[in-house]
């Protein structure tokens, strides 16, 4: 359930929100409109670099609740990106190695707030979202990560697996969790580390999970398959702060 | 949002449930209310030790979504709940320390699904949950347990810290998550554990608290007070288990 005031409904709110520099979280348009001010909105969204949804206009009208959407809606961000840089910066004041939540693709909201709490207390300098097919900042988000939104440094990329090679030459080793991993226990997982969460259905996406250094799992006794996602990232955020403690 | 299957409407299936043997999770009757049919499913809601909630007519008309209700809602369980003895004897066939979490008044039925989800894969034999101010099992928490409340054994309890008390007296050592207590990982936490989470805005009750052996910290180096309840007691449980493997 989105926030009504950080949802715009139409083409000229829409427009509006890209032209004075606002930070939209997702754009959707009408698949087939291809008129004038629809291809403005999409020339202002290719500038922004925020990438259109094309959906149908039954999913525009439940989006907008029955208002008159002209085949555009777009999510206001309710706070702002950091870049990734700014977050490798955040963690060099503190003369800290890095440690960074990469997300590679958390959909619920409620999770994604979940894990941007974890990061915050387990003292990782920021949190790494996908652009696509992910769960953005939106109000939820920040309700459910308790406060922890206004202080953890959150940044937005397109290709999750460049970013991870980028941030390899800077140092960082890559930690993902998956099935039929090395057990976290037996991980050495201090120095500088990116710790991968994947998707709460699909987890880990194959190509992000190749370029990642380590694979942990999680010891599991039980009956089903996997915690869920904001556990899992926590127990693993965890293992990194205990082994930071005790070297 | 409640399953509609799961809400009895009315004074006769509300009734009805009682005679029937069916598992009633929580009981809401209209305040103020003492005629005679009222009186009847008071008097087998006391026979199958539920315990009323009265509340306005208000928050009836709520839950029922405008059906005639009639002073009288409850929820069914949609699962049978068992005894903390038949947790204890499952640890014994299994030949196994008994690793019990106590949850004493998780409300949000996500997380109280996403603790179960936990348990069942940290290997814990069962989960305590509190009676009062406190979610059931219901479907929510069935879904969002992603399966795993059909193999954990869930009781539900009256009095959080009497059942502690006993407990303690087969052997077992009780520590809660709170602030201000020592590390976690300078606890001893192998042996026959309880492990107790509190509520997600109050924390552990003071009695409760008072009960407890040990009172473990997750050490937080942020900006807010807290990890989501469900992460906290992931991370406490996977500390459990740690110093289980490595014993």
């Amino acid at each position: 359930m989105r926030d009504q005031e950080l949802t715009l409904i139409g083409r000229n709110p829409v427009l509006e929100a890209f032209r004075s520099g606002k930070t939209i979280d997702r754009l959707f348009i009408q698949a087939g409109l291809k008129d004038g001010p629809i291809s403005t909105i999409l020339r202002e969204a290719k500038k922004a670099g925020v990438k259109a949804e094309f959906v149908q206009k039954s999913r525009l009208d439940e989006i907008s609740e029955g208002s008159n959407h002209q085949g555009a809606v777009a999510y206001l961000a309710s706070f702002r990106y950091y870049t990734v840089d700014e977050i490798l910066n955040y963690a060099k004041e503190k003369g800290e190695d890095p440690f960074i939540f990469v997300l590679d693709g958390i959909e619920d909201p409620h999770n994604l707030g979940a894990m941007i709490r974890t990061a915050n207390l387990a003292g990782a300098h920021g949190v790494i979202i996908r652009e696509r097919r992910a769960a953005g900042l939106t109000a939820t988000v920040a309700k459910t990560s308790a406060g922890a939104l206004e202080y953890t440094r959150v940044a937005k990329v397109s290709n999750i697996a460049g970013t991870i090679d980028t941030l390899k030459k800077q140092g960082l080793w890559f930690v993902c969790a998956d099935m039929g991993g090395e057990s976290m226990y037996k991980l050495n997982l201090t120095g500088p580390i990116g710790l991968v969460i994947g998707n709460e259905g699909e987890g880990v996406s194959r190509l992000v999970r190749e370029k990642c250094d380590m694979v942990a799992s999680i010891p599991m006794k039980g009956d089903i398959d996997s915690l869920n996602a904001s556990v899992a990232c926590g127990v693993l955020a965890y293992e990194i702060v205990r082994q930071r403690l005790m070297k």
